[in-house]
């Protein structure tokens, strides 16, 4: 199937890829009474009077915005608001499809973090959470930081939606090669938003002393200059910050360097990176997860070759792949569920454990569930809600 | 009917009145990587090379913004974002009802001027269209003109949509009386966005020379503090610049005095401002269109008891409803169809008389169209279409 000419022909027919609906038919003058002027009043006045009871009334309570800049879109990269348009219906679909939120694309021409910053706080009101899509590091990291307080939950899927499905696949995974978490080397390629955000919960480093933390041995990460280290001049803030919590021997070289003993791989990078040959020099019983899209760092028939146990990509026509969309949907609906002002790390690591755990038998070609298994988005809806209500108290 | 305890339950039965829906259904791995990735990448880049095919791949070409600061709410005035949202959702069931159309309220937490601008522009990439709704005279004036050359329409309703429906209105019911509009003396009562917009459309201030006007004689607003005339030294901007092309007599007195003579009276001010001693002082067989809501100026017996031919309300339960119903989609849906960049004072006169027009044979108690009759968006929609294409070509 050529997905590119499909999708084209797809995308023009639908001319576009969601619907705005009314939830009821309004064919009378009664209907209209109701859900306009001028029984409408009654609800506006219940919420000026109650502010909280907008999520009552409204479609607050179950509504996502997805908010791009469209600055870092899938591979294409810097594409622009309009270009990323088609990315942001996709995702909303996903968000119905997977845990029955209703999500819609604000796709912002800025990009600039200030502007970013205060658009969203300016349109929070009719959202009850904001994911936030393809913005490019390292102004993600601050916008996201910079959002965590206005009172709803507001969340970088390219950050944490990936690194929360690749500690799924590595807890599953690290018990099937016998190896624990805690022991485990790893090595990170790629230090933009997605892999800060998997080296900071491979290593709890938000919440190091949780019940739910298993932070591995240590992590190397690289960029295309090769492992970051104190040395280097030319790291951005995330970068040098990531420092303080991966490479504790300050090790230096290139990626091949760096992968010489290391239990894990994981690329979130370029493709055809490395070959069998990188991946022989790795610790026995090796666990790949090359995620760049749509060609992994390395094919899994080559790793397997370099002596690799368990490879992972993120192509829906190999075996594990590692998918956000394991992650998102049930998350906000657990968020949202359970009225939390924030998706805390605790939330985070509840949602890989719930994803991992959903396969009750692992195996090498299995460590993480199908993209499409339904159940996951709601076990995982279920987990965070209960550790929000933990954090936060239940809301009723 | 009680409407409020209705309506209040029914709001938080349905929890929030549209959804956001998935067109077609993602069931497969094929149509995961058709709708997402990988396939999506391809409209993506289609639009990045040439970014007016955003217009054949997105929800861009169907979906129109419901932009508020909820500071003049219905009735109910500067309740604020957060207990504006029912509103605004309820128009959004009205653009689909009537024309198809998906609309998505954006309720903003700032009242400020230069923020609401900048954020319409900034969030403009997906939407086709803008309704400014519910944002309080003067500022809505000033809001909507800094926008009007952002390339999408953005149009208020709460000044255009009630001046079209009440200039339909009019059209009709001056025959009806045997008196031509440029014979009309005019008072209007309340110099808000409202009132300011009928008596630019009225006297065609815009377009004087455009076929399609038929402007009034004379107007007279009056707001609170009586009849606006040149030498109060109380008035805002807009009502300043309203003296250019109302009052030319410079009339002074209250709105009794202003009555007095008066062919039409057109309130879109408070309840029971009027009585049947005040219509016996205008002209005979005089038009009252009073529109406060949900209690009129003066209720249809009262009015027809001094003299009144035709009397309109904005109540559903009386004759001649004047609801901004019978225009804003057909509009949007006409702007949207010709890729108008902006919405004409010639696109105005054109759904007026389209929605005039649409009545075979008017009669006192059926100057415009019943509100929920649904030929009428389309009709307005093809002659709005009509006129933006021949102002701005046929885009194909």
């Amino acid at each position: 199937m050529d997905y590119f000419q499909e999708s084209l022909n797809l995308h023009r027919s639908l001319k576009g890829k969601i619907r705005v609906s009314p939830k009821m038919d309004v064919r009378s003058k009664d209907d209209l009474s109701l859900v306009y002027s001028p029984g409408v009043a009654e609800p506006c006045r219940a919420i000026a009077e109650n502010p909280d009871d907008v999520y009552k009334y409204t479609i607050k309570s179950n509504t996502v915005a997805i908010v791009t800049d469209g600055s870092a879109v899938l591979g294409l990269g810097d594409i622009g608001a309009l270009a990323s348009i088609p990315v942001m219906e996709g995702k909303a679909m996903l968000f119905k499809r997977f845990a029955n939120i209703d999500a819609f694309p604000i796709c912002l021409d800025t990009q600039d973090t200030d502007k970013i910053v205060e658009t969203v706080k300016l349109i929070a009101p009719v959202f009850g959470g904001v994911n936030l899509e393809d913005i490019s590091a390292p102004r993600s990291f601050e916008i996201e930081r910079r959002l965590q307080d206005i009172g709803i939950p507001v969340f970088h899927d390219d950050q944490h939606g990936t690194a929360i499905v690749t500690l799924a696949g590595l807890l599953n995974g690290s018990k099937l090669v016998g190896k624990k978490m805690e022991d485990l080397n790893v090595v990170i390629n790629g230090a933009g938003a997605a892999g800060i955000a998997i080296a900071r919960l491979l290593k709890a480093v938000d919440n190091p002393d949780s019940p739910l933390a298993t932070p591995v041995k240590d992590i190397v990460m690289c960029d295309s200059k090769g492992i970051i280290h104190s040395g280097r001049d030319n790291l951005n803030y995330a970068k040098k910050e990531a420092l303080e919590f991966t490479n504790s021997e300050n090790k230096t070289g290139t990626l091949k360097d760096a992968l010489v003993g290391a239990d894990v791989f994981i690329g979130v990078s370029m493709p055809n990176l490395m070959d069998r040959n990188d991946v022989a020099t790795m610790a026995k019983d090796s666990i790949i997860f090359a995620m760049a899209n749509p060609v992994p760092e390395i094919m899994p028939d080559e790793a397997k070759a370099g002596g690799a146990a368990i490879v992972g990509t993120g192509r829906s026509d190999l075996p594990n792949q590692i998918n956000n969309v394991l992650g998102f949907p049930g998350i906000f609906r657990g968020a949202l569920d359970a009225r939390a002002p924030r998706i805390t790390p605790n939330m985070k690591l509840a949602a890989a454990r719930a994803i991992a755990e959903h396969i009750r038998e692992p195996d090498f070609d299995r460590v993480i569930p199908p993209t499409l298994d339904e159940q996951v988005a709601w076990r995982v809806a279920d987990e965070v809600r209960r550790v929000a209500e933990e954090e936060f108290g239940k809301y009723e």
